[in-house]
């Protein structure tokens, strides 16, 4: 069994649940290591599992009409990360998944998850949480671009992502933050 | 009483309640009426409250440091509209909410829903729900834009709020397109 050495604390820290609902999700969510470079899911593709991040780094993109790359999230310790978009409406991923640092995950598949919900109410309590923290999260920095200069969100992304800089590539960090790798450059030096 | 003739059903329409679940809702939920113009919440204010659409038309937007609006979401029948940073996360607004067509409201304390959620947890599953499709339609728009011409987002527009076009204004659709009020113009003339 995949999942023998999965630990519920790992990711439902505080919530209490019954044995008999511990067997059940333990035996849903599949431990997994992946490496550097491995690609988990291809924009295009059906989205059929979502990831809880135990160790490593993960980041999600979008490639737009120019074949510009557009960092949507990195995924570090305890996040979670899928494409959304697909797995929340049975849509064809519109991000691309890749692994930017050896990474141990916790894999859950979609229907899965939807079994869960249905056997364990708590669930959808403790998700229910944390989808609002990712979406008012997201709008924030959507809406931080459009009035932040690339130098304070800069700082934003490294108080958002403490330690996480000198593991990943520049260009993954300016295509976070909307920028050129030279004017990435310039405002580490200013700083 | 405020809320003497709330209607469940017009919220939670499929969701099966007890009489006292019922009752508990029904005291919490608050219906009102708001003129075209009047403004529901301003930037920089505590969050205090959610608001479901019964009938008319919401606008939230973000002024960014340029003074220039760009308009985050309409509400129309049957949405939910609120500054969800704030809401969810008990930081100030970073949105303004005005009501842009005459509207009947059903509103709800951010306290009251917290009670509501640990009172009934079946309210849990219903927001998880809607929280998925908020957040997977908020992250493809956002997407969207990167990849689609102003044409193609003029379409979605249309598709997304059908009959919202006569009663808005031009620089409303323009500023939730991204687009300036011109260029809107050209590609009316060309469809």
């Amino acid at each position: 069994m995949q999942s023998d050495n999965f630990k519920i604390k790992d990711i439902f820290k505080d919530v209490i649940f019954t044995e008999n609902e511990v067997e059940i999700i333990t035996s849903l969510f599949h431990k997994i290591n992946v490496k550097k470079g491995s690609v988990l899911l291809n924009a295009g593709e059906s989205v059929n599992e979502q990831y809880y991040i135990l160790d490593g780094c993960l980041r999600s993109y979008h490639i737009d009409t120019h074949g510009k790359e557009h960092t949507v999230q990195f995924g570090i310790k305890d996040w979670w990360i899928s494409d959304y978009t697909g797995f929340f409406t049975s849509e064809k991923s519109i991000m691309t998944i890749e692994v930017i640092q050896d990474a141990t995950l916790y894999r859950i598949a979609v229907k899965d998850k939807e079994y869960l919900y249905k056997k364990i109410p708590k669930i959808d309590r403790f998700f229910r949480i944390k989808l609002e923290r990712a979406f008012a999260g997201f709008q924030k920095r959507i809406l931080s671009n459009l009035s932040q200069s690339a130098r304070e969100r800069y700082l934003d992304f490294m108080k958002t992502y403490p330690n996480i800089e000198k593991s990943i590539k520049n260009y993954h960090i300016a295509s976070y933050l909307g920028i050129t790798t030279e004017s990435l450059s310039r405002i580490r030096k200013e700083l």
